[in-house]
């Protein structure tokens, strides 16, 4: 049994979600399907984690073992060659069979992206939260998004539902930016962390926003975070705009040597 | 009868191009029904051109008359809201009745993208050529496009079939470039002309590609052009990698001072 470590970027508009439900297209079960197609083996795959429904991935990370004497260049051109044009294979690589990819995950880095002009963008309409009521300050957005940065308990940041052990995570970084030209009207929010709770970056971004558009001083967001209580945060930001950008493992966790 | 000038966006992907035809989806059919929803009336409109099937634009300019006492800024907002979101409405202003956005037509600008990468960008694989047969010397393309600036004969780019007079045309910039970092693997082709035939633009970006790839030489595109016969000229590019960029009208045109 070789294992085989992917690189995948989605457009996460017409899937429900990253997991196998009946009924349903996920990225899971279509990614499975073409793997099948390929190795004419039956593969159970596992991601750095679950991407909700309407969330994108340019950096997606997952895994699976098989019995195949493919390459990891066939294989990336088979997959692609089979897949459909929302999912595509960026790099396959060769791993230890110890490899997992959700739990060696060192860090993670999503992207949120607003769209905040008069008129929508036709072009970039799936890929964006466009927020047309009135210019966002993002500038203290940015200063209020500071005081997150560091260990703390996110719980008041985390989706109820969900069935974590602990909701103390690590962001190493946060910013938020305006674009500058003709991107002036973008504001793109990236958080950095060593894991993320349940709707996670959706509560942040809901929560800046409210900082942005002058409901709340700068002070709020952390005076949310120090609540750990999610009923005192802003609303959870539409999932269109999320992006997964980029997954890194540790160093043990790297791909077989040539 | 007060005139509108509007400019317009859309994403050409589920549209069969601009004209209204029976049973089909088109871009003026759905931008008259948005209009007759707003003003209450039913009105004709004319555009700058018509655009192809799949075919997309970023400002494309077109005008209707109508009997309405709302003001531009009024019909902005309300037309936007009825519309799709394949299509928007960047900005209108009332123009004198005797402007004409086919015939005052001053310049158009059209801008072709090129994906020059081993694997499909699922975010922009509506808008764009995936090419993927290895590298294209963007370069050279860019040196064998030159020649065509001026004022030719450019029958050997355009589509038979078409009714035109003249298939005389002046190009006033044409340029091919490579993107750099994240956009290496993108190329850009903008033509500007003070008119354009049909199929022209993609006839030249078919051309200049077989120069790209290596299958035609650097002085080939300016042969193309002297021999003012289609069949000699490289294959139509896909159309979905085509963008009405700007409509430029002359001065005499411009709307009704404040």
């Amino acid at each position: 049994m070789r294992s085989f470590k992917l690189l995948i970027s989605y457009d996460g508009t017409n899937f429900f979600g990253w997991q196998t439900q009946p009924g349903r297209r996920t990225v899971q079960e279509t990614l499975e399907g073409a793997i099948a197609s390929v190795t004419g083996q039956s593969v159970h795959i596992i991601s750095s984690g679950r991407t909700d429904t309407g969330v994108h991935a340019l950096g997606q990370v997952v895994a699976f073992g098989a019995e195949t004497r493919l390459t990891p260049h066939v294989l990336l051109r088979a997959l692609n060659a089979v897949l459909p044009q929302d999912i595509s294979v960026q790099d396959v690589s060769e791993v230890h069979g110890d490899f997992h990819p959700t739990h060696d995950v060192a860090r993670k880095r999503y992207r949120y992206l607003i769209h905040n002009g008069p008129v929508r963008d036709v072009f970039r309409r799936r890929y964006c939260w466009h927020f047309n009521q009135g210019v966002l300050d993002a500038e203290a957005m940015h200063r209020a998004a500071l005081p997150l940065i560091g260990t703390h308990d996110f719980s008041s940041f985390e989706t109820a539902g969900s069935e974590r052990n602990s909701s103390v995570r690590t962001i190493f970084d946060i910013f938020v930016r305006r674009g500058s030209g003709e991107e002036k009207d973008w504001i793109t929010i990236e958080v950095e962390a060593d894991g993320f709770l349940y709707n996670m970056v959706r509560a942040i971004v809901g929560t800046l926003v409210e900082v942005g558009r002058g409901v709340e001083p700068e002070s709020w967001p952390a005076e949310v975070l120090r609540a750990a209580d999610r009923s005192v945060a802003g609303p959870t930001a539409p999932p269109q705009g999320l992006f997964l950008v980029m997954v890194d493992y540790e160093e043990r966790s790297e791909g077989i040597e040539e």
